[in-house]
Parts: structure tokens; C-alpha cells; sequence
């Protein structure tokens, strides 16, 4: 996998959540169109009335999550941008996913202004093969921040961690190693090491 | 389409897109499976381990939405309540979704701790029908919170806002009327009523 693989996926799916935060700071989620990958940005639009409009120029972020048929996940995160030249971007989301005609038809479609993720984290999750696979990405500006958990040199080789482990995704060694692509991220390590030795990552 | 059904159609979706809110600020959203729903209420998982719980805890909203093969979505948001008797409820979130024990075996479940969704708001959207269809919903003590455009006293009765409507879902009248089921909250009414007649429904 790599990050371009993950947006592709997205696109595929098309139909995605896209998370945005209101004005009391709760979470709000809909169903939106990927409208367009390419270059590692994702592009999509909404319009100048909804809610998720008014909450993207507010604060400026969106989450975004997809699943194929497969039980491959994508998450992504980050800043969104406005686009330059609204008319040429609406035109061309509006000419490459055309049943968008049937919802916004004639020039009804300039109600639509078109965002761009180009900076963001991502993850590719997958449910469908046993142990889970997961890997992390980032695009554009964005700083690597790995999520998960990590076994210190605290660590007193009891094992204790690999026996409890649902994945048994953990290697024997000083310190034990955590495969990270097969970490479901549950805890139950770290909840069990009698050393303290298991940690979270902080980005 | 009542509540009940909202609720039906995410459990029969199942894995559906939960948000949250980070300690940033920003959202984060992921695919969870909706585990049980019973009695207006929808009950959900997660482990001790993971972001998401962290969020949970720390925030105590979600907002979760769905999308179906017909292009039905759901969209549900409000307070979560991390429920009493944890013990029973993962093991009946286990047995009632099986596929649960590849991922946590044995007694690796009881890193997973059950959530509730008892009071929320709810959208129903057909995109699949033309014009489109939407509704709204409210579960337990949540307070109605109607979303949407409304034209005021203030009409003119000039016929711009019927003719720009994409979804031409506006009524002639004194004043002009949206229905409201099959309106896009696209915003163009508002933005070409030469009045200022049209106003956001504040809830």
C-alpha cells in the first residue's frame, strides 16, 4: 500500500463519511462523494446552505473514513482548502461524476464550491485478512504522527504481552516488539504488563 | 420512516462511520460496527486501548452515519453513555455478533467496553428517489431540532426561489413554501430571494 493506493480506495468507494466538528465543538457526519484523486489531494464539494459548508469554513478540518466490499478501511485527517477558481474546478467535479447533473441540474450546480485535502494522515486498515493488517501514511505537509503502541526497554521478558495479545501480534526478544502493521491498538497489553513497559505512541 | 427504522437501517448496514472530536479540536471518524439496536437506543463497542475510547470518554458525543446499496442514508447524533454491567453486555455484544470473536478471542473481549446512544437527533436521506427524500428524527430526551430553510412573511411571492430550486421543491403560495422533505439545504433560495425571505431554521 501506499498513500496514493489509500486515496485511490476512497475514490473507488466514493460514497464516504466526511466528520466535521459544529458550533457547540460536537461531532457531526454525512455520507459525501470523493469527487476527485489525483497528485495525492482528494477533492470534493458541497454547497453554500449545509451545515458541513458552514462547519468547514469554521474550522478549517475534515476527517474522512471509507470501506470497500472487502473490509478495507481508510481513514483520513486533515486541514482542508477552498479552491482557487470555483467555476473551472465545480465544472470539471460536475463533467467527471456526472450523476451530479441529476441532483444539481444547469447552472443550479454553482451552488457547490469545491475543497482539497492535500495535507493530511492517513491509514489504511484491513478487517478481511487474519492477523489485521494496518499501515500509516502521511500527504503533503504533513507531520508523521504514528499512532499505536510501543514496548519500552522497561520491558522484563515475562511475556505476559504475547500471551494476552488477540492478534498474537507480538514478537519475543529485550525488549518484545509489537508488529505494528498487526496491532489492533485494543490496550490490552499495556493494561496487562506488570513492568509499565507498553506505551503509547505520541505522534 | 420512523426513528426505529433510522436505527434499523444502521444496524443493517452495521459498519457504519463513527465521529468524534480529538484533543485537538478536530474530528476523527472510523468504521465501527452498530452491535445491538433495541428500543430506540444503539448500543457499540470499542477497547480501552484505542483513540476512539479516549475521545468517548473525554467528549461523550458521536455522531454515526450509514449509507445502504439503495442510497438510503442515516445520520445519528448525540450523547453517548458507557453503559452499567459491562460484562454483560460485551458478552451479549459477542454472542449477537459472532465474527467479533475472530477479532478478540477468549477473554481478550473484556478490553472492549459497550457504549449507548439513547438520545439523539436522526436523518433519514433518500438520495436514491427523485426528487430526494429527508426526514428528521429525534430519540429520547433529545429536544427537537428542525434543520433546513424556511420562507418567511416577507415573500414577495416573485416565483425566483420555485424557479432556481434544483430539486423544485418549492410550492407558489403567500408565503412561497419549501417542502421540506424533498429540499437539498443547498442554500441557492436564500442566496436568490431578492426579499432576504428565506431564513436558516435555527432548531
Amino acid at each position: 500500500m501506499t498513500a496514493k493506493d489509500c486515496l485511490a480506495l476512497l475514490r473507488e468507494v466514493k460514497d464516504v463519511a466526511f466528520a466535521t466538528v459544529d458550533e457547540h465543538g460536537h461531532p457531526q457526519v454525512r455520507i459525501i462523494d470523493v469527487m476527485i484523486v489525483e497528485d495525492e489531494k482528494l477533492y470534493f464539494c458541497t454547497e453554500r446552505g449545509k451545515d458541513f459548508y458552514h462547519q468547514l469554513m469554521a474550522e478549517k478540518y475534515t476527517a474522512v473514513t471509507g470501506m470497500n466490499k472487502e473490509f478495507q478501511m481508510v481513514r483520513l485527517s486533515g486541514p482542508i482548502r477552498k479552491l482557487q477558481d470555483q467555476k473551472k474546478w465545480v465544472d470539471r467535479i460536475f463533467e467527471e461524476n456526472p450523476s451530479m447533473n441529476d441532483v444539481y441540474p444547469g447552472d443550479s450546480r454553482y451552488i457547490s464550491e469545491a475543497f482539497c485535502i492535500e495535507d493530511g494522515w492517513l491509514e489504511f486498515f484491513d478487517l478481511g485478512r487474519t492477523p489485521i493488517y494496518r499501515e500509516q501514511f502521511t500527504i503533503g505537509a504533513e507531520k508523521k504522527q504514528e499512532k499505536g503502541f510501543l514496548i519500552t526497554d522497561t520491558c522484563i521478558g515475562c511475556g505476559i504481552c504475547k500471551e494476552v495479545c488477540p492478534q498474537q501480534c507480538i514478537r519475543e526478544g529485550m525488549p518484545f516488539e509489537i508488529q505494528a502493521e498487526h496491532c489492533l491498538h485494543c490496550g490490552l497489553c499495556t493494561e496487562q504488563c506488570p513492568a509499565g513497559a507498553i506505551k503509547r505512541k505520541e505522534g
